[in-house]
């Protein structure tokens, strides 16, 4: 009877992790809750257009309730298995460990609002926006998301740096130009604070045009403050770009020489392993 | 009578392929043919002109007419010479592969509209977008554009891979910035598709100023959203970038090794083959 | 006596001078006055909001006596110990050394404007903006601020060279671009230095939007300017880019070597110095 | 007679090339005739200002009189020494040589449109923009804009094959702008032409702002062109850095080459040359 329970566990292990199987009913299953990630989060985009007839809106309804009902067994199944995974059974407490881990939480996140709403009543329009969190389940999916955080975890000192010059250069730069356009606009450049709303969407060469300068001293600084800009904010494009190549090289060579030790330890005609 | 034909297609294929002549009729068919596309595209830009009198517009049919006629038989001929190129005689029933192959569709889509309107009476106005095509019949004639094409191709998964990237971040950002704006100004930011709008012109750093958020709140998660952008917009940008250096060093370097060998077999004072 | 008050002195130079000491005391000092400075800056800039309430105003005027009077002691002591630091000692006079230093200027004119406006009654929302070099003050604590002054060193002259570029550029084309708005848009492109506030906005990608040509030839112009903008005024970003990966690599290396260097010649068993 | 004629040619070149003295008269002329060039760069742009009173306009005539006279000596001085300099005394005639030049043209485009007013009483508003053409006169001066010269140069195949890209693309996208948005914004996107203002303010990422997609269809495929245009327009910026690190690093080499020569064929402790 344990034996079972363990097998059966096992088993929705194998289904429900991501990566573990080739084919079959476990990549089938990886597809089909990408799917349904997907489909609600294009239902929560077309949800927000006011002109969505109300025939729709119940249907986008009737979606959300089946979602979450899916999102709650796939979390309950995930706590379940924890502690036959790879990645959990190493830690002392398997179930803790999925719960407070970063999926754990994103997979609570998921289905929270939902009964929150249902059972307290709490204003559904602010729990939405947890619904958003629902992208976050797309990581455990698709490697080149798992790059990305890797990527901001290898390169964290040097972007936080890189932000640190960046506020630094940002409240130089919008103090500057609040003495100098304040009286000019006082409406327009009121405060500090809403200074460096110019001074980020100049610096970022965005550039809306709700807030210019119009003094000659004011165009002046704006001028050589735009020039600072591209030279200063290249910075965090730079570093990323190069952790980037990095982290594709790496799994490039990874590859390589899993190959090469693949192809060393097993026999060229047959393809058989040689020695065990 | 038969090899006269034959002869003739060979003849014909000489003629009309691109860097098959060195110099002569084939070359001076080649410029021909581009110039046509050329005038062609520049007449189809004029003809957008609201101010363009009558008489010129009379003229511009003309050369519609003359062109589509000319395209019409450089297709015919195409279909015809399909066997004795090098390209499409590897097929294994050449003219079909031909019809099917980009150069195929695009010399199609280059004269099917004209006859469209002049048979059924479609509605010219829209059939006329596709003789925007006739661009990509620029490309047989010019390696420059054939490169793009194989940067592409080259780099298409890690294109697709930035594009992802980039379609979760929109998507988040302006989803955020919707629950974030639309209280504040409702006709502004009316659905999270609109803000899609928003979150890409900001992102690409471009900066129209059609949409820009006006609470605190909003500008503080723009500012962040337009610093954010600037370093994973920068991806696609190194990629292509790369690409780019990359197929140039390789004809660079296929250049040279062509050099190296035509010099080894060739005898340096007569510059004539040294073995066969 | 003389001996009591010389090791006073070199107590408080061990106190004061940041990255002496590795924990206790020092480094309490140091996290104290990095603090200040900070809650100063964020006091000038929510300061500059028209609706903070009086209440508020009279306590930021409380912290801004009690920074002067701190900043005060702290320049004075600095003065003080400047024959013991290792950075000043070296000079001939040390203390006028440090008076003219870049940190004794900065640390100067962090408190100056306050005793003049006390003294003479100057006005003070002039002299408030020199409130803003507080900022830096930070510079002593932070190492990558540092880094920020050595790359600029560095490649001084590159940036010289890019910026004579930029201005001979943005000369030509406002110079262009005037002549050709000019008639069209009297009041908007009113002169040579009116339009190259239109030529940095445009050339450095921002696009206010508050100047833009509307005739047909300064639009051809303005698309070939805007154009010809990305890639010059690449060329700062490139060179910041290039300086900041150089200096980081230096960074790298110089610690892998100091690294070396102690495990050659410290017992790799008990971490002790093998010879002196 | 004949020798003092020539020996006073050879002192007048001497003094006047720029870069051929190292101290004394010979330099002090070349920072004289930038000087002078600079002082005619900045009264050309204060000339533009209509808040200028009459009095400095006065003097800004009577400055420009003598910068006529200055460049008309320096022009005939140029001419008849041409026969003793290094760059055009290789020409078979080398005065022709000059006059054709670069520079030649250059000299007589700063002088001519003055002569040309006083003579022929043409509107002095055109030929005005010719006196911008001084500013090459720089280039003589300051090796970094020859440097600037001289990557466009070696870049030229790339930057071209770059620019040929961008029209392809600049056409491709405005013209289904064109489609897209005519019919709901028949007075902003009035023809191809105009769009195509839109399409290089927009894959330049500038964005004035003063044309934008309104309907959903436009701005979808504006979204996908803004995001397309990062990784195009990175091209030209991409080539023309690499080709400025490129010179770069050929001039600091041919230093190195040139102080390492110096240093095996003088000795080490005298300075001076061992073998003649």
């Amino acid at each position: 009877m344990r034996k079972t329970y363990q097998k059966l566990k096992e088993r929705c292990a194998y289904l429900l992790e991501p990566g573990t199987a080739e084919s079959g009913w476990a990549k089938a299953i990886d597809v089909f809750i990408t799917l349904i990630i997907i489909v609600n989060l294009t239902v929560l985009i077309i949800d927000s257009v006011p002109d969505i007839p109300l025939y729709y809106r119940q249907n986008f309804y009737l979606l959300e309730v089946f979602t979450v009902l899916f999102f709650t067994i796939e979390y309950v199944l995930r706590i379940w298995i924890a502690p036959v995974t790879e990645v959990y059974s190493r830690f002392k407490r398997p179930r803790v460990g999925f719960v407070l881990s970063f999926y754990g939480i994103v997979d609570l996140l998921a289905i929270l609002p939902f009964y929150l709403n249902f059972m307290f009543g709490l204003n559904y329009y602010y729990l939405m926006v947890f619904r958003l969190f629902r992208i976050f389940k797309l990581f455990r999916y698709f490697t080149a998301l798992q790059l990305l955080g890797r990527v901001f975890r290898a390169k964290f000192q040097e972007l936080m740096f890189a932000l640190f010059f960046i506020i630094i250069m940002l409240i130089f730069v919008s103090f500057l130009m609040f003495y100098v356009e304040n009286k000019a606009q006082p409406e327009v450049f009121r405060s500090i604070p809403e200074t460096m709303w110019w001074g980020i969407i100049t610096l970022t060469t965005v550039g809306y045009g709700d807030m210019h300068p119009i003094t000659p001293v004011g165009k002046f600084l704006g001028g050589i403050i735009a020039l600072m800009g591209i030279g200063l904010f290249a910075l965090p494009a730079g570093i990323l770009a190069g952790g980037f190549s990095t982290e594709l090289q790496k799994i490039a060579q990874e590859d390589t020489e899993k190959d090469s030790k693949e192809a060393s330890t097993t026999c060229p005609h047959c393809g058989k392993q040689l020695k065990e």
